[in-house]
């Protein structure tokens, strides 16, 4: 990789956690500056503007997550393992692992949803995948007779993101791990109905 | 009321709605006196710096949502109806009714929990007390028999409000309210198992 490539890919890198951290449209240049330790020149001579670097940044993010994603579901076997999975990644975010502020997805969504709509479709975009993955999931489990016919994959992803989105929202909230497991156990307890 | 506490109610007001939509700490002094039509000396006038404008504004907010919980929930009888008018009222927020922006604690939850120590504390009160709101429904449901003795109350109103809070921010972003519809029949097909 060129040096060039090298502080672009950094840049991104850098501002992909400020931003989930502290916000896409909230963080400035002079937030940018700091956390690279560049000057704003040094910045705008890898993007056109702030736009180019949010868009690029929150790429990143949702890059980073997808890789979790796949490493982790990788190792599982059955659905219900992956469903398991799926509630110890988004588990981590409460401690800012694998990145730091929480879900981009959610934080992107509730930032963009009325204020910046090239992100918002971004989100809407990596949302539809998440929401995907989750289904693939519940129909795998289904074909494979792990989950009785009668429930609905599609309506069921909806259900467990939304509600582990929102438990780690209010995980992030108090610092407290707790609301996530009564939302995880909630769903487990759930999806059990179908086995 | 005086003319300066008119000015200064109208000012907490516009600027309520201008921070649900395009957040706490990305709106300007600037935004805020487009929304209000006041120049800078004119808002400032009533308050100390942007912090105590943020922070009243948020009040606000959370203070029509409270009222509105109060005005419909005295309406209903029986718990399972005020647990259906929750719904109702959190998917009013889908179309910026009562408020425009989506959900006020949830949007200052993602915005603050990193970046605003402040208003994240603020919003751990408002929470506690929406998550003390939902437990008191089901308490009395439990009481009066409308609900078995084996729900745990505590936690079933954490999943009921991350769920919903979580199927809003999906139903926003998308402007599609289906995703709200999937969580609220999930939750009321739960609770029904317990009635």
């Amino acid at each position: 990789m060129r040096k060039g490539e090298r502080t672009r890919s950094r840049i991104i890198q850098k501002s992909s956690g400020l931003f989930n951290r502290h916000g896409y449209l909230s963080s400035s240049i002079s937030d940018v500056m700091k956390e690279t330790g560049l000057e704003k020149g040094g910045i705008y001579r890898h993007f056109a503007n702030k736009e180019e670097l949010v868009l690029q940044a929150f790429e990143y993010s949702t890059q980073v997550m997808n890789k979790h994603f796949q490493e982790v579901l990788a190792r599982e076997c059955t659905s219900i393992e992956k469903l398991e999975a799926v509630i110890q990644i988004l588990k981590g975010l409460v401690e800012d692992h694998p990145i730091p502020g929480g879900c981009p997805l959610m934080n992107a969504a509730l930032e963009a949803d009325d204020a910046y709509p090239i992100l918002a479709e971004k989100t809407r975009d990596s949302m539809a995948r998440l929401l995907e993955m989750m289904k693939q999931i519940l129909v795998t489990g289904v074909e494979k007779g792990e989950f009785q016919k009668n429930m609905n994959p599609e309506q069921m992803a909806v259900t467990w993101i939304a509600s582990l989105e929102g438990g780690l929202a209010l995980s992030r909230l108090y610092r407290d791990s707790t609301y996530m497991d009564i939302v995880a156990a909630h769903l487990l307890n759930d999806i059990a109905s179908y086995q």
